[in-house]
């Protein structure tokens, strides 16, 4: 289950920690089985098994076990047909940065994101442990983007260095927000299918490296959803 | 070097990597000291020493050592005449929260970040990964942090859950902008000093984990220079 083919064939993940199972739990979705190791947290999850610290050490992926796991089914493609926002990623490619990515799109009402095969797995532990319940609320799949992008009847806004100034952009209804991977930005391939190029004007005197990818995506949904 | 009270004594910090090193030299900071294992980096830094492999990793406090090493002067304080707006920090302990949050200042021109005495070191060397060469264009100080805002006349802003919209606020020209802690958020004795507080609203109709206060930041300070 720590491999992502194991994850993938049965359609399941797993995830630690009682703050998260909790956050899942509470989004309705119903773990297939939770294991806990001690029984102060049985008598706060009654449904689970209580099982020895060191079977539970076998099963987690963490060098110090949070004492609670929980088996979930992989969320399937949530009902689209109210979407006006989608965020498009081109190899992300660090856990943190999607999970954060997946809790800006939960907080900004962003349904459905849409990331490039070569992104990072969603159910990786660590995105899980970043994104919180946000997973069992916002839509994530992964596909070939270019042919997504190409059949997308939307505006395509990707995020550059040297685009437009995101201030004097007219961000409309409806669009799909590409931000590209941490150290290369767009691939050319995406580049090719974006209608507007967007940026984040940069305050400071001197060159400064580019924004992080979730920081960036932070201040863009920011400004898509202020109007 | 590795412990803070011995960086605090000599008034000195270690940095580790090609990229973030040269981005410090490129803010005009010179190295006291700078060490390479191998040729190709002394190709590339000329003033740099070689040591063995061994010697630089006993040097390292990192598990895979980056084959290069400075030891760098900590920054004074900068000229705060022309200080506008000024970050606030009340307890942030994460050093890649507190790292994002420097580079954020340098993105968006504020000069001065004010951190509380139980903040993360900011030459901690996960601060630093995080940060890049922005260190070396953004104050930061750490001082008792109530009387900092009890002596100040400008407004102070806080980052609340249940504050008033911040699009709905009027962000003066200058001011002042308190983040508080991961879990806690802004601490009650802090809280009386706060003048006005706001929140980022929320789209997404579950309820939701509150922000990451990186990305919280990001949002905030957005809106107070896109004016």
């Amino acid at each position: 289950m720590k491999q992502k083919k194991y994850r993938s064939q049965h359609g399941l993940f797993v995830v630690e920690g009682e703050k998260v199972v909790r956050e899942l739990m509470e989004a309705a979705v119903k773990p297939i089985a939770l294991f806990v190791n001690d029984s102060t947290l049985l008598k706060k999850f009654e449904e689970a098994e209580l099982v020895p610290p060191q079977v539970l050490k076998q099963m987690s992926s963490l060098t110090h076990p949070s004492g609670i796991l929980g088996v979930f089914h992989m969320m399937g493609p949530r009902d689209k047909t109210k979407t006006d926002w989608t965020v498009v990623l081109d190899a992300v490619r660090d856990p943190g940065n999607l999970g954060t990515i997946i809790r800006l799109c939960d907080w900004f009402g962003i349904d459905e994101l849409v990331c490039s095969s070569d992104t990072v797995d969603c159910y990786n532990p660590k995105v899980l442990q970043a994104t919180m319940g946000s997973i069992a609320r916002v839509s994530v799949t992964y596909t070939n983007i270019a042919d997504y992008l190409s059949e997308s009847e939307r505006p395509i806004y990707g995020a550059y260095m040297d685009g437009a100034s995101v201030y004097r952009t007219n961000l409309g209804e409806n669009g799909i927000l590409v931000m590209g991977n941490e150290a290369n930005g767009i691939s050319e391939e995406i580049g090719k299918l974006i209608t507007e190029r967007i940026s984040i004007p940069q305050f400071g005197g001197a060159t400064t490296e580019s924004l992080n990818v979730a920081t960036a995506t932070a201040i863009l949904l920011n400004e898509i959803r202020r109007g």
